[in-house]
């Protein structure tokens, strides 16, 4: 409930159009869903160019299809995370979203209905190795339908340090770095050294034996001793784009 | 090695008076270190305003208190934390520091002597309950040394969510939130869900039993559904302000 | 052995019937059996409209439809928990059990041959997700197959508070509370604080990278702060439903 | 903000007593808070009898007292957990509270100013051995304080089980159990069995050895298959006590 | 090298049929080897009675054939354990070994050649339940193919102590008892303060959530308070037979 | 209640000394204590020989002193495990136990007041450092108070195989051993596959780093390859101790 | 940026062909490529010998088909390890390299192209169980590739000691060995302590139960204490034997 | 037993000065312990120069001098490693070995007898920080002892590339390097792609929160990506100099 429909419910209190109780009976059978939404609104105006999200795991196909479908219809960009290939051929099957497209390294779906205004700086996301790509890809897509650019600096890790250095200057002008790394996972605290942005880490569960599924990567970058990096969870390269984009946008947003 | 360093040893190399096999020999004997420090150097220049810090637990007295002088005599600003009093007590006999003051809460020694410029924005510190407070204060203490305006916001647990929603606002407000959380380390993700500005999420080793010294609250906020949320090490007040820190300094540079 | 057939045998013995030693051996050789068996069944009594329940995994279809046969001839209800799809249809095809029904999202085969009475008041079932619906659903089968009202409430995690403090009133109307969330498990403690009831918290296997099936959810449960939360095994749907009948019972008894 | 205090609002807006911005702003500015706090204060007459309660670890001893004197002035019980006996000397110094007492086995400090109405039935807390004491103390003091009789069932572990079925019928004639134990943590599964009301189960870090401070029984607990056990924090017989008075005042409360 | 073979080649030396240096070399080239057989053959002796064992996973189909085929032409009975009914079903192809047989239940191939002499007591195998049968099965195939009467009483999980009690006398008369429980564990305690004689525990793998994987049992066994109750590892029911098989042999052995 | 007291009962109902009502009040108000306590009682014949015990942490010295003070006068030998040297000085200073002596390395105290019959076998205690020597001496005082014979075999760990080799005579002539080892804990294993008999294996938390405090010797032990190999839990000399004299009893009883 | 490269810029910068500041620039822009290459070309002379590799999971088979004909066209030899026999065939059905082969135990592919001079000394790779052979398979082609000759000696746990002291003087003469060995991983303990070279220990995944997937053997392999002995990631055959050719290589080519 | 001696047997044997079952006798009861001595004295040949060695933690003051002197007595070097500063105290008191020396930061006593024959190259010792530096120094004062010549690099953590980078050439001119670091423990990956010798790498219990002790280090080194990087147990500096001077002894000894 924002401010214009209460002053107009107040008004209509005022002028008896409206009884005291059944005002009453509106502020309080609402007050937390109305307040919430418009906070929720308020809210969703700073985040406005965010899609609407769909984490696939745990719902089935027809599940999705219809979140997919409710969410659609309101215009919106749409981004269903880690879904299946199948999952994409059904939606597809029911023609209603020509333009929807599936990111096979990304395990995404997309759905760009309206073009989200570009940023000025490039969001650079880093990998260890090639088995890294996936989570990559996703924090990728991620970003591009929150309108970052982008740009994907792969198999760069810490045991061929030469590798990364030659891309140092691409580093140390983003505003923010996302590192993506299994197995030691200690990539994040290099890059965290050697610029002065933000670093958004993101272990992967590549790796095997002592990797244990992400634990170690996670673990590295959880205790890196360079400043200014920070975690998020195994795979989660989505968050991680979430993130890097609402930085990078309070950023830009200022500097208009 | 800087820029007019290596003019000047090429023109060195076009008078002749240094012969090119001695010149190579100089840029291969020290490519790294000097260009190391070069990129270093330049980098600090983006990083002004930082303290130098030293993180005292696993160093005798008499290391902390020599590199303190070290580093205090290039006039920057000093910050020691995880300092004990008696480590400050030992500083202090030495009389060579009588503005540096010791931060009981934050365990942390602050010797300011150049002011930082301070920011246009207010970083909230939000903490879930008492016990959680020396981690904020370290934060607290870390921020304000790099000119950060802080406000804590303490003991807004999610067990009595009332508490939270009352400072909604400076939190809606905010460029970066951190927020300090033992125990289930809940917090985060409730923040998280409220703001639409990144949330550094610290966990805290405050609890028992089963908070195993931190690792739950990790998991906890690792692991949040709220984007936007990322996580540094158990009890890391200083890395979470150091970070926030660069974040805000990007937007406010920017807003300028 | 109740009072009446102990009372029996010492008759006898007084009257001479029955020998000394005849009598010792009676007692003797069941004390346990016996007095066990008696002491379940008055327990029994007390739990009057609790189905009987078979776990299935790690028994084969076989092994399944014999326990399932020998249960259901006695009149009671049957309640098949962690059941594939296969199992019910190897058991429908036995044609012995017409009423028998399959519940897919709970993986549940239930067998209602008598009706038990219906509690007066409604137990909510809360969801942070909609991939906790599951483990939500095989509560919301056991709940009602011992004659709990129930109404899930989906959907409604701590990243978005508004949701769920709409369904406020709903949750404190109740005599306890059952909540379902993977992940980070927050959901718990925000319930916790929110009501003056007893809360029951599962942990679900949902998340994925540090979530590790189910330990962080856990363990921010384990460790909420918010008095009147206590714990089941993870994906526990069943023992939160039964424990939360125990208790609802007990209060409903009462207040007649 | 209550109904009857928004009816008086909305008659002032009515009457023009109140213009529709002041209203506006009113019911804006505390919106949370109000609503938050009236929420709180109706959840918190239903607590009614609850003591105040203060977490004393992480506390600094002048923080305690401080805390301590603001509870108490409302005239309220106040009850201070894991408090050490330098804490209460030190309170007691200040002369200010001389029916506090100190609780040396639960490490509990008590101010009892007004008299809770006492349960009816009464609450056996039951412990495996003589080391769970502590745990199963300040399970007791709680539960005393908020107007529970108690009984402790002391080491009646699993190793011996005639120990724990001589007390079988104080068992089975309780509303709730709290089962205190360290080590294997088996006897919640073994009670579970024997009685029909819920168990709170409390793991206690006493052990060594692979009893890792608790880990072993909290897992023993969460993984009973006795139905009707739930667990609490390892040691926390402070929440033990508070769900077990939750679930027995509303068995009580519907019996009147 | 056994005492005979010793002396004739001494012999050889005395009467210079061999040379010096050609004992030595004789003596220096096989002593660990030779010394190591006559040892172990010394102590299969002791041993006599036990089958040759493959233990099937990591193995593939061919080499299990093979090292069963080298293994049965020496006439000793042989004990496959974990092996898939496709493995039996390659070994049965073969034609060579129509008395082998498959246990389908502990996943086991058994070949009995020779008798081996039968125990005077029965050795009882106990269950929590009945998704622990495949481990005990295992158990129980090894240790009857050792020579020991079995008994299997399953089921009878702490959760319902009456069902354990009615089998006490079975459980007291024996010299060593197999426990067999997953989940919680807590069996094990149970029988080991029920009886007099070593009870030898197994945790199962069967379980989920927070079992992980038998952790949870594991870790209540080996905590456990009962004096008399050692561990093996998770699913071993082989190693427990071996065990019990090996005490009992001994107490038999003694009493001949 | 055993056989003749009960008989002693039946006849005073025959004879009318007692009515049945009585009767059946004595029968039912203590079924479980005094059954309990016959199978008990019965139980510690066949223990007979084994002394009271007392596991002293988390006992205050006031309790030990208690417990001590009632076991000793019935006259049976006590052992206090875990006792602080301070714990032994003042149960000392009460005069009453001058028999008792104080075992150091140990850390038990020790009152014999009878002697067991000696075993006719040694008990090989074999350690692999001479930091695990405490946990061994526990061991080696509880067998001798139980009547054991015993044999301690020091720091023979698997870095030096030819130590070990050197005992191997009395290892293979022991009816049972106890191997106690930290660090890695492959002494366990390697003795397992020399010997012939039972092996009850010991972790003890000596070690350092990735020991985790004997987590990884109890891994160790528990994964064995060593057929025969049963483990206790980490640092539980006494364990083993009993569990060795318990199967060593049998033997030699049936030898008689 | 090779020696004669910067010879040359310096002679251009001498003789006025290039202004400094253009000289400038293009030492700036690329120093650490540059000398980030020159590096490890040198470095790779030294690695002389040394395969190109690729570690196949996580990559498509059309990305290691890609990559292995780059790497192939080079005239280097090939190493993909962690292969599937898919892979390998849809490599073959390119028909681009017929002498690549496939070694289905390593799940290695194989392409030597030219020979590498092959060691003088023999590497032991010792495995405790036939269940470790497929990572002594992935080690002995590595190191074989890499011109080592190696000798497999399996199947000697130390539950068998008499197996493994048979083969002591291989073990003896060697200049490295690797120990491969999973459940307990005693193994590389007991080899250490029989020889004087370093052992280079692989935990494998090999066991069940609480080996928890080579986590038990990482640990005791970790803890080991014999001199000596270093340790891989779990199931790294590959890093074992690039280690042990290192250290090799350096023995013999000292020894030139 | 060694050749001459057997031989000098064989003779007795031939000649008639001792009987043949003397001599069985003689080789029968020494097979293991003689043959393991010559083994164990032949390897120590091969292990000359190597000190003898008293791991401190868990033995007694008293045990830890008369371990000293008895092998001090033998004129070899003696390390005792993790000594308290007090072991050292009494040991000078004893006024036996006024050559021996405390090394403070290392917690080592040394006792140099004889002087070793001094490595040819350098060994780096690189610590990530300076809280590494103890552990380091162990491997130091262990390395030196052992005749190799030592160099310690400090504190070129990878947070900051550059200051590791200025020590490339020595650390490419070792035979093997010895890199110490806590927290993320990412330094062993990054030298491990710089040189091409092997790399021991020792974790550190530096650190705090979700360091564990270390064992976040730990993962990070055994996942290292870097070929050539093999692992030691937490903070054992002693191990690493050994494995290190082993290796190095073995490349010097064949560059002769």
């Amino acid at each position: 409930m924002q401010a214009h429909q209460l002053k107009a419910l107040l008004e209509q209190v005022k002028s008896g159009d409206i009884g005291i109780d059944e005002a009453i009976e509106k502020l309080r059978h609402l007050p937390f869903e109305d307040l919430g939404f418009a906070c929720i609104d308020h809210h969703r105006q700073i985040r406005r160019g965010f899609p609407e999200v769909i984490f696939c795991p745990g719902k089935t196909t027809e599940q999705i299809i219809k979140i997919f479908e409710s969410l659609a219809e309101r215009g919106n960009n749409v981004l269903a995370t880690r879904a299946d290939k199948e999952t994409f051929d059904a939606l597809a099957e029911t023609n209603k979203f020509p333009q929807a497209r599936y990111e096979e390294l990304a395990r995404a779906i997309v759905l760009e209905q309206k073009k989200t205004q570009g940023s000025k700086t490039v969001l650079p996301i880093v990998t260890a190795g090639t088995a890294d790509l996936p989570v990559a890809a996703e924090a990728k897509v991620t970003a591009e339908i929150m309108g970052q650019q982008t740009e994907l600096i792969c198999d760069v890790g810490v045991a061929g340090l030469h590798r990364l250095l030659g891309h140092l200057p691409k580093l140390q002008n983003a505003n923010v770095v996302i590192v993506v790394a299994g197995m030691e996972g200690a990539l994040a605290s290099v890059v965290g050294g050697l610029v002065s942005c933000p670093v958004i880490a993101v272990p992967t569960s590549v790796g095997y034996g002592s990797a244990f599924e992400g634990l170690s990567a996670l673990l590295t970058m959880v205790n890196s001793c360079a400043a200014g990096v920070t975690v998020v969870n195994i795979d989660n390269g989505f968050s991680a784009a979430v993130t890097a984009t609402l930085i990078n946008k309070k950023i830009e947003a200022n500097s208009k």
